[in-house]
């Protein structure tokens, strides 16, 4: 059963991150690197974050990681990188991202918001998606 | 054009709040209880958080609300009742909200989730919404 | 095994908790009120928080209850009455608690620390728990 | 010399709060109610807080209250009642109180500012201030 | 009138920045290098920051630099470097843009103070500013 | 008595810090860098935060960093990486800092312990120190 959680929780990693059998963790930070020091956290960032929660109903992916992102702004952590490379695998268009980011600024206020947008602009970069924003309304 | 923004602000509450000709703001908190201390404050929230970011394009609705919600609950502010209410307005089901708030257990903590739920049943209540969990998949 | 983690998070609490066969949970807060709407909650509460992190290796309870205040009151959450009972019930004496609270003057200003005070006092008067303060050295 | 700031530090708060010989320390809460759990708490509060900080040279009594004010609105503390009754105190107008909290809006976000608002109206109710808001230019 | 609150904008980045005219927004971050992902950014930055909040009334340059540095320094945000050269560019000295670091210990704690110093410490040399701390009275 | 409070603190920080006569603040930083600009804050860091603060009865030296840590994981501050240093020379095992670091996830969420467990394992290769994890229980 602990052993479903875990499966369950690399199923939903590889599904968020379009992952194949070589590298099925893809690009999601699982912390293997503290394997020496705390061993049992990739479990818990498996099984519960992912084979857990992430795996809940009611939510489809797009809105999970659309909420993620939004949290990691709120809270101006660098993770925020690494959950966009995830929106973008679940198939939110840049632009969504984009606009959630700055739906946030009347939240979060400006210096949030550029330092997201930042992060937002080096993963497009890296992935080499082009950006057409939509034209205002 | 600057009553233009004001209008266009006013309009999108009215959308989101499904308010109708006689309460045209809804239930949405606009400030106006601050005009005689800070008399452009009711300005400032209809225009440029309503007017302009609201009315950004990029996300539809939902999405806008669904981030809204998330970083009410990431920063701990009572103003996530209003918004978990104007959820329900704009189309989110209950199980979309608790979804969103559940989903941050990981990025957040307990503390702020538990009382993120204690608001939403709090208005799922006064709404007289029925709220049929999903089930577990 | 999932009932195993259940059951572990259970008898933890109740470690934590000095709870009797009557009322196994205690005083402490595992989300049962939100069954209507999260009927999940209380199973990551206890499963993940109590049965995988409380019971985890490393620190002992007096070590666990003390880095939990300290976290609730640099984010100032209201959780920490609860978790001064449970400090108390650990057998945290309530020099240790405040001392605790005082420690974190320099780290995170007075405001937090005069309202955790005022948390510690009225669990100190519902518990009957006299306090008599180490004098200073 | 310990005493010399403590004497130091109450003369601040003397001066800060307008306060008579019969109570010097004004409306300032210096933690006295706290004098059972953690007696020195207080002697911090006046030494160093008001002592040393206070009482430093670089600001005027006015930038300082200001200072103080913007750092509770950041962070949402509730003691921002009473460091804006200080404002008025040493000479802020009102208008200068709110200016303070509605420039930042870009910087925290509408909720924390609307909350503080709610504050400093409450204040000046209890005051007797009548506002009269600047024209806008 | 959309165009007037936009010149507005950068007549007071102008007036905040000391800008001439080849370089009018001065070394103000105004979000320009997001136009290719969020084209609506600099007007929102220039219009709403700018031309609505930083031109209310009620604060004069200084009160409103100062505001803002504080807001910075609680937040912890990197823009702090940007605003203390705004500070000494609407004529804050050194000694005012110190003691309003300093004198947030008591609220924010010393490692965000230390942090900010250094954010201080690096534009006063970046500026060739030479500091004379005021003797402690 | 003045001398007195900064002899306590600098005697406080040599037995935090194991350091000798040669350097007695060891390893600590007690922002001597800020003496051009600040020139009383070490003053305040060795008098307040040492002599007054740290030299505290009710809590002993372990307890002290380990509060001291768990508020620089919640608030997400750099300086996490010196009092982990302060943690091994207090005698604190690796397993008891990587403990109360993972006793956080329910608490500050995933993001906040990844960036702590990375200053960790920093400080721990520094050092020199060898991990062994106590099995689970």
């Amino acid at each position: 059963m602990a052993e479903d959680r875990y499966q369950k929780g690399l199923e939903k990693i590889k599904e968020l991150t379009s992952a194949d059998d070589e590298n099925p963790t893809g690009f999601m930070d699982i912390g293997e690197r503290f394997a020496d020091i705390a061993p049992d956290l990739t479990k818990y960032v498996v099984e519960f974050a992912f084979g857990d929660i992430y795996a809940r109903p009611g939510l489809d992916n797009k809105q999970k990681v659309l909420t993620t992102i939004t949290a990691l702004v709120a809270q101006g952590k660098p993770q925020i990188e690494m959950h966009i490379k995830t929106g973008l695998s679940v198939g939110l268009t840049p632009n969504e991202i984009v606009g959630c980011i700055m739906h946030l600024i009347p939240y979060t206020g400006f210096p949030s918001v550029l330092n997201a947008l930042t992060a937002a602009k080096k993963v497009f970069a890296e992935q080499g998606v082009s950006v057409t924003p939509t034209e205002e309304s």
